[in-house]
């Protein structure tokens, strides 16, 4: 193997998939990312794999001669990123000599514009194989689809690791949309977002996706510039997989029934309120300073001859804060009280200026939407208030 | 107590004196800001103190009572730089009913535009009082002059604990001088900055100062706009205070015989480099991503002949990197090693383009000097090279 590729390629490529090289790899190989490189196409591609996510990437290179080697993801991350920009080799060669079949004493000789490095290699042939799906139907949607979808559903996941199915996000195809939901049992957030290749027949396809598989998708896609481009995606029993230009992000899916969300939602309310979001997130996070002092609860009354909405926290042995903000109400005054945590993250998440919240009774599942736009549900769960 | 300020003055000085509040008080009181408000002068002082750094700032208001109490410092933060920018009333009015003598039952309310926030306050008469030093000679320092005094020693002490005096900077005032020293016992940093106000007399004072206090100083004046304000210096037995328009920041010093430095610096080398600082510097980095991975440690040749020097670092079982750069040598060849981080700190707090290493043999110290400008000495102790 031998090619000559600009430090900014290689940098960039390296650090997109070097997050899917784990941090304690449970085989030394798994520390790697395999590098294979095509003579024919001029091609590169750099592949990281923790054996449930996985991320491939490939960049135009002067290909001298095709070949495929593992080599240390967090030493070749470290080093080209230090290296100024110019043409780097890498080469291969002198790993024949004293080389064994088995790929002890591999050695990869980088050469920038000034300086030599030479690091210890694997062979490609201990590198496991990303999953490869085929023979299904392929969805294509929009990134900025993929986008609208995880911002609103991530982060409502749960991180605890034996909640199974609630840790990753939950995505069901129906006829021509796609549907994002998360849960941890508290609170439920849900994205509706189009479909760009209608289903060909009735069939709806659902699958739940790890989180951390699901931010890395995130992040990949974040860094694209053209929102209008599709990410073609294919899944199967076990696997998904998203696939967009040079890109591409594999990842297990978790096994195990995910709760029929759909009829956690109330279909009619006793009580509407429309309010402008970001005042009632900044009023929140100040009374959430005092909340968090304590259980995170927070008191919200509304009073809908005044038309506005009360927000408060009492600690006896702390102190108390409390302020109004004016709301459109419809429905009896109630007061309910909340996580402050859990309304926070809901109402950083939904799109829009303005948003409604639908309620009926003081314990009773209370839903948040978008005025316009997005559509986004948001549920959570009041608590009870003690005084 | 009751006093109207604007939102950004309280916020700002709340999370200046804030640095000096500990974060496990020993006593709950020190948990607390001390809030004093003074009716005539129209002024609000602020205080914290962990019975060793203590802060103190001052800004306008409008008194309309004056009093003290003692304010939980990370609550009252935490909620006034959540507010929104405009008047805040603050108030301990509503404290006199079931207030105790000794401070129990104190409440301050603090009524922003929207909202009202009551905090649990303590008695001001349980806070302990800041040092104060009288009767001693004043110095005066530019802002600037400290600063750069500061950069070019802190980060050479030592941050373990065990070693006393190690742990601050070191102040030596001379007839027209202030010097300032830090060393681990690996390296010692010495920069040497005006005294604007020359001492009186023959005399020549000496303080250690722990470097956390050091530290907050530094991020103070950093903020200051004005680098040519000065800064008044007092100190005595177990006391520093450096005060300086509304702000005010005094330590304990630390006790104990500094070690004798100037002694540890060659007056005579044998051998002279010119170098280009950052060049020098981001080599260091990439070969620092292969010594961190072992001892540190990395080589240096100096080859009088090419008129350059090598910088390499080979490991055995991780791979190896080797970069020459060009640079003004006189003397003849060596091979010197160092630990990579001692050298890559050190070059960071030099202040000049250029910089002049000056060396006798492969282990006797190693120094360090700015070209132009400061008046900056850093010492390194080269380590053995091993094969």
């Amino acid at each position: 193997m031998k090619l000559v590729c600009a430090q900014s390629d290689l940098s960039t490529n390296l650090s997109l998939v070097s997050r899917a090289v784990p941090s304690r790899p449970t085989h030394p190989v798994l520390a790697n990312v395999l590098l294979q490189a095509d003579a024919q196409t001029n091609q590169v591609s750099l592949t990281a794999f923790d054996l449930s996510l996985g991320i491939r990437t490939s960049f135009n290179a002067e290909v001298w001669e095709g070949g495929a080697i593992a080599l240390p993801a967090k030493l070749l991350v470290d080093i080209t990123s230090r290296l100024p920009e110019g043409e780097i080799t890498l080469d291969d060669e002198s790993a024949v000599t004293g080389a064994t079949s088995s790929g002890e004493g591999l050695i990869v000789t980088l050469t920038p514009k000034s300086g030599h490095y030479q690091v210890r290699a694997m062979g490609a042939e201990d590198f496991p194989e990303l999953p490869i799906i085929e023979n299904t139907e392929v969805l294509h949607l929009t990134i900025a689809a993929l986008i609208e979808g995880l911002r609103g559903s991530l982060f409502a996941t749960s991180s605890d690791e034996t909640k199974q199915v609630l840790t990753g996000v939950h995505l069901t195809v129906k006829q021509d949309t796609l549907e994002f939901a998360a849960t941890d049992g508290h609170r439920l957030a849900v994205v509706e977002t189009t479909n760009e290749s209608p289903l060909g027949n009735e069939s709806q396809l659902q699958v739940t996706v790890p989180s951390r598989a699901m931010r890395e998708l995130e992040r990949m896609l974040a860094h694209h510039s053209s929102s209008e481009e599709t990410v073609a995606l294919y899944f199967d029993q076990g696997q998904v997989v998203f696939a967009w230009q040079n890109q591409r992000l594999t990842s297990r899916t978790l096994e195990g029934q995910y709760p029929t969300y759909r009829q956690l939602i109330p279909r009619q309310f006793e009580r509407q309120l429309t309010i402008e979001r970001r005042q009632f997130l900044s009023t929140l996070e100040r009374i959430a300073v005092l909340a968090d002092q304590k259980n995170n609860i927070v008191k919200i009354s509304i009073d809908s001859a005044a038309q506005e909405i009360t927000l408060s926290c009492e600690l006896q042995d702390v102190g108390s804060g409390r302020e109004s903000m004016p709301a459109q109400i419809s429905g009896e005054d109630i007061e309910i009280a909340f996580n402050v945590r859990y309304l926070m993250e809901g109402l950083k998440a939904l799109p829009s200026s303005e948003i409604q919240i639908h309620l009926n009774q003081s314990l009773t599942p209370v839903i948040f939407t978008p005025v316009g736009g997005l559509k986004m549900t948001y549920l959570a769960m009041p608590v009870q208030i003690r005084n």
